[in-house]
């Protein structure tokens, strides 16, 4: 490679890096509606289509998002689908197509491929996805996996992360924290079976917060949810990379500041467990955690009671001017600035 | 991993893999056109749209696909984006969108990352597409890029690897095996240059075969020829794996034989020579060397004037019936089975 000054990627993190290498970014076609900056990006095919096409890509790599000694194939293919679905819903859309690409290193055979690809298949049946191509190829070191989701959505029901307004309610879906727990947990009975055979791994008591991690859900029924109570949200996003970090996009894109209760942030009981047995900030975990794939959105005041009567979802803040910043309110009253500590791979 | 029964991978090809991974894949949206089998999906947003949208992935992986010891960042990202490109050209589509995927191992700087980038966006705005979308995190092994392009065609426009019919002409773009070549090359002098830090490598007059190697261009013009000429063609296929695996594809899938003409395949003078130089058989290397990136499409008999009148493009053979098999004629008039040696990554 060519001698090049040499800037960190770590300093500019993903964020950054990504502003970088897309700064000023021209459109050649009428079909780009929007770009870079959402979970995905919005197209529109056809001059008088109210639909609107959405795109999303993900990828993954052993060693770095996953560990095979415990995450089998078929969990993993799962959930490298699952997690694409779960962009084109935070655009208030509905996943239909997806790619896979392969990169397969010698020590895979062609069962293991089939147990990867059964979860892939089985997560598209679960959500009406039809897997359209692919690439595969070989890989010096290990497994990759690449997935492109392509959805759509009504041009009205498009949402992206820049639509949020002062006073306007925060609300996220389920649980945060548990599938970060779930990785601890995981981790943790690794270490311990280093070099034994005979090992069985305890995780009683503690089956949700491996389900979290190994095989989590993308929340269509949240979507419909909301298209049922007629509440179209003004801005949405997953929570892949922790709450702090995607409420910091919202406030971002939107231009606004925000204010988070932190006893309303929903937690489940075996993620406290968990938290106290690992002597770990519960808080922490749950603002920090990622891979929730739980959806984070606002909606206006006016839907209050509307959004307070769904199940599994809770209002936690709300929507300031962008001048009172972001911050969490603790349980005496006290204000913490949300910082995007964040659960980022790179 | 699970213990699985062990089939390697090698046994079945990639082509082979594939069809055991896809094995009766079911559709669960109206928009699906058709899947899996052609260089890109097709799919149809809106019900009555005329628009057909074409997706297609690839992904390279260091190591396997590319040296970074001899392949520049910035044509690694031009090649990257355009091999896609063209499988869009050859659905007989233009490309709109691309989503770009890294994985980035430490070694990488942020500067790395934008002649990368740079390299993209050129081939971006040589062929009028727009980056959209992307995931960026690190690896443990190099570089992994995996692009997905999404483009457009009108429904009648759509050329599938499937229609070729008994007594088409068989034509193919440009000229095959230098890109193989240039490899060869580049390999070479990488190979005399180990150890020493004054080596200069010496392209002297086989700089197309570096260029087509380290720099391909998607038939765009083919494309547009076509158009101007009135021609669609009845099957089309992107020279990716060499000219004997694509025709042998487009054979099966459109239950057709072939026969092709050895010397009428185009080989510029420059292969020729390399391929003199380094003892190689030339037809061979025409025949399978890949990554030529021309188009490979058949036309009916009828448009035997127009297509020989195009420029840049060659009629090397003719369809026939599927009992005749798929066969080369020799320069002096014997029959060869054709084979797909191909140009394979895995």
């Amino acid at each position: 490679m060519a001698e090049l000054p040499e800037t960190e990627i770590a300093k500019l993190g993903e964020f950054g890096l990504i502003d970088r290498l897309t700064a000023g970014l021209e459109k050649h076609n009428g079909s780009t509606v929007t770009a870079v900056g959402d979970d995905a990006a919005v197209m529109q095919y056809g001059e008088d289509s109210d639909t609107r096409v959405l795109v999303t890509t993900d990828m993954l790599l052993e060693g770095v998002h996953f560990d095979l000694t415990y995450v089998p194939l078929k969990h993993l293919g799962y959930k490298a689908a699952v997690v694409n679905f779960s962009d084109i819903y935070a655009m208030n859309g509905t996943p239909r197509q997806i790619t896979v690409g392969l990169g397969v290193s010698k020590r895979f055979t062609v069962e293991h491929l089939e147990a990867l690809y059964s979860g892939i298949r089985l997560a598209c049946e679960v959500y009406g996805v039809d897997l359209v191509g692919g690439d595969t190829t070989s890989s010096r070191a290990g497994l990759v996996i690449s997935i492109t989701c392509i959805g759509d959505a009504k041009a009205s029901d498009v949402v992206h992360r820049s639509g949020a307004k002062d006073t306007d309610l925060i609300c996220v879906s389920g649980d945060l924290g548990a599938a970060y727990m779930g990785l601890q947990l995981l981790e943790r009975e690794k270490t311990a079976s280093a070099g034994r055979s005979d090992f069985e791994p305890d995780f009683s008591g503690k089956e949700y917060l491996v389900e979290r991690q190994l095989k989590p859900e993308a929340r269509r029924d949240i979507v419909a949810g909301l298209a049922k109570a007629g509440i179209t949200p003004t801005a949405m996003i997953d929570v892949s990379d922790g709450l702090s970090s995607e409420l910091l996009h919202i406030c971002k894109s939107s231009g606004t500041g925000c204010r988070v209760y932190e006893d309303r942030i929903p937690i489940d009981y075996q993620t406290a467990v968990m938290a106290e047995e690992l002597n770990m900030n519960l808080v922490t975990a749950a603002l920090n955690g990622g891979e929730d794939y739980e959806l984070l959105f606002t909606v206006p005041l006016t839907a209050h009671d509307a959004v307070s009567a769904m199940p599994g979802v809770k209002v936690i803040g709300y929507i300031t001017k962008p001048e009172t910043g972001c911050a969490l309110i603790g349980r005496n009253g006290e204000e913490l600035p949300l910082k995007a500590q964040g659960f980022t791979h790179i």
